[in-house]
């Protein structure tokens, strides 16, 4: 896990990612934060859906977090449906059309506009849930056995 | 996650638990303790190798342990390998022939008899590495998340 996934202090994105987290799993979609899907790539929060949707959503605090942002073309070739996950205040009128919009706070959050979609060939939907799968398991394993040496990897 | 594994004071089959799933780490195998592949069942670690490979181990801590359980021939077509974990205490010849065999203390194991394969079908392999992740990721985030609320659940 990140260190700083670790701090008591977490940043604005890393708030809204947690009410991100809390809300898909109401819908039944579980997540892992700061994924990568590739090296080179990491998204704040990829969820696996009851059916296989694999779902990516961009977690941006404010307008210059948005604009600094010049990775997230890249992301779409490894989801189903592309989200941005924005605060009340967020100018929404920014982000492009073409892509899911949710509102979130640090506690819960709402789908207010669906992505399209736009589904992933079966080898790369296999590829991202076998990554998904590796990456939350290792962070649970992190969790349930602080002893663990991860030297070498 | 069960309320046993987050006691201070594990039982004997979830220090095995710890030191297995630190070895199989080492092998590039990522684990879930306490794996539900199908209502009814419970495995004590569910394993995913680097090639999508699918691994169960039950973990003995005593000849009691391993008479009382009625259940393993259930487990196996849910992987493409089958293993016993026992201390070095445990009279291995109890064991039955055509599993694998592996040694372990709570800091880590060795893989004594390598368990003969025996491979999922596609759709079985599939269902088996979605539930490794359902599993993986609520875990994880019930511990990055510790005010979850997993009612209704």
């Amino acid at each position: 896990m990140p260190d700083d996934l670790l701090l008591s202090d977490p940043r604005p994105g890393q708030l809204l990612a947690r009410g991100v987290c809390r809300h898909l799993l109401s819908l039944d979609f579980v997540t892992v934060e700061e994924l990568v899907p590739e090296r080179g790539l990491r998204v704040d929060v990829m969820a696996l859906g009851p059916k296989g949707e694999v779902w990516i959503v961009e977690c941006k605090s404010s307008r210059a977090d948005f604009m600094s942002d010049g990775k997230w073309r890249g992301y779409l070739p490894y989801c189903d449906r592309y989200f941005w996950a924005v605060d009340e205040a967020f100018p929404v009128d920014l982000l492009p059309g073409e892509t899911g919009l949710i509102v979130a706070d640090a506690y819960d959050a709402e789908i207010l506009r669906m992505a399209p979609e736009e589904k992933l060939a079966p080898a790369r939907r296999k590829a991202m849930v076998a990554r998904f799968a590796r990456t939350a398991a290792l962070r649970a394993q992190l969790a349930r056995d602080p002893g663990l040496s991860l030297s070498g990897r």
